[in-house]
C-alpha cells in the first residue's frame, strides 16, 4: 500500500514562508512563473512573503501544464509521459525581451516524476534564448530556478540543467519518499482532512520518541 | 477605525464548497478564468468541487490584473481607477474560438470597487466578439458568469452587465460591509491569523446570544 500523507493548508503556508529567506537571498526572483493548477497556490502565498516595503510585488506568469501517462501502446513514441500546454506565457502582455536577463522562479506543489519541470525549463530556457537572439541580447545571462513545496525522492524520468541543481537552483521545501501526497485544495471533507494530517503528526512524534 | 475580518483557508476552502453545486447546475461553466493573485486560490479549490467523475478536470486560464488607484491630479483622467494587465489569455495555447459558445466563469477573491471585475468581463466579452465576427460564430452565445468569495457591500465604482445580474450569474459567497479582509495567504503569522478569525468567531456569538 503506498503511504498517504496529509498536508494542511497552514502546513503549505508555513513551507512558502520558511523558503521565502533563501528565495529572497540567492535566487533574487525578478518573476515567478506558476505552473498550475498546483503553483497556483503556493505561489501566491509565496509572493507575500517575497515582497520587500517599498517595492511592488513580484508579478506572477500563470502557465498550465497537464501531464499525460502514456499507456505505451504507439511502439513510435517515447515510452513514458507526454506534457500538453493549457496556458503558456501572453506576449502580448508580457514582452518576452522582459525575460532576458532577469531571475525567473519557477514554482509547483510537487517534484513527482519531474516530467513537467523539465519541459518548462526547457521551454521557457527555449523562448528567452530565442527572443534574445532576435534582439542581440545574448550576452545578458537569464537564471532559472525551482521552488517547490515537496520532492519525492524516486527515480526521475525528467532531467533538470546540471547547471541548475550544482549551483543550487532548485529548492524543494521538504523532501519525502514515494508516497501519496493529500494536498488540501483537493480535500473534499477538510476538517477530516486536517485531522488525518495532526493524527499523522502525533503517530511520527511516538514513533520518535520509541525509537 | 475600519473593521478587519480574518478569513482562514479553511473558511475559504468552505466557501467554494458550498458554492460549488450551484456553479455546477446553474452557471455550467467550461473553463474558469482566474484573475490574479487573488483569484488563484479560489479557482483552484473550485477546481476540485467542479469535477465530475469520469469527466477531465474544468481548466482554469489566468490572468493578471493590477488596479491602480489615481490620485487624481491629471485633469484629464477621469477620476477613480485605472487597470493594467499583467498577463492576458495565452492566444498560443488556447485557440480565442475555443471560448465562442462557451460557460465561462471568472473568479477572483473580492469584490471590492467592482472596477477589476468590470475590466475582465468587458474585455473578454469584447475579444470572444471580435473572434466569433471573423469566424462567422456571431450566433453563438458566449456566457460569463463570476464568482467571489466576498462582495463588499459599497457604492460600486464599475459597473458589471445589467443582464449578468439579473439572470443571477454573479455569485458571492458571502457579503460583507466595507471591511478590510485579511485573507489567508497574506498571513505573516497564521497561527496568529488563524487565533483572530477564532476570538472573531467567539465575539460573533456572543453578540448573537446577547441580542
Amino acid at each position: 500500500m503506498v503511504e498517504k500523507i496529509y498536508v494542511t493548508y497552514n502546513q503549505v503556508h508555513k513551507l512558502c514562508q520558511e523558503a521565502a529567506d533563501k528565495i529572497l537571498n540567492e535566487f533574487k526572483p525578478h518573476l515567478m512563473v506558476a505552473i498550475g493548477g498546483g503553483g497556483y497556490v503556493p505561489a501566491r502565498i509565496l509572493r507575500s512573503f517575497l515582497k520587500k516595503p517599498g517595492s511592488p510585488n513580484i508579478s506572477i506568469q500563470a502557465i498550465g501544464l497537464s501531464l499525460y501517462e502514456s499507456l505505451g501502446t504507439d511502439p513510435v513514441e517515447v515510452p513514458g509521459t507526454k506534457v500538453t500546454r493549457t496556458q503558456w506565457l501572453d506576449l502580448t502582455s508580457l514582452h518576452m525581451g522582459n525575460l532576458i536577463g532577469k531571475n525567473i522562479l519557477i514554482v509547483d506543489e510537487v517534484d513527482d516524476t519531474r516530467t513537467t519541470l523539465e519541459y518548462a525549463v526547457r521551454e521557457l530556457e527555449k523562448d528567452v534564448k530565442e527572443q534574445a537572439a532576435r534582439e542581440g541580447r545574448e550576452g545578458e545571462k537569464t537564471t532559472f530556478s525551482i521552488f517547490v513545496l515537496h520532492n519525492k525522492d524516486k527515480v526521475k524520468k525528467g532531467k533538470l540543467p546540471d547547471e541548475m541543481m550544482s549551483s543550487g537552483r532548485y529548492l524543494a521545501a521538504q523532501t519525502v519518499g514515494d508516497v501519496w501526497i493529500n494536498y488540501p485544495w483537493e480535500a473534499t471533507d477538510i476538517d477530516e482532512h486536517d485531522k488525518n494530517a495532526a493524527l499523522q503528526e502525533q503517530q511520527k512524534k511516538q514513533q520518535q520518541q520509541q525509537s
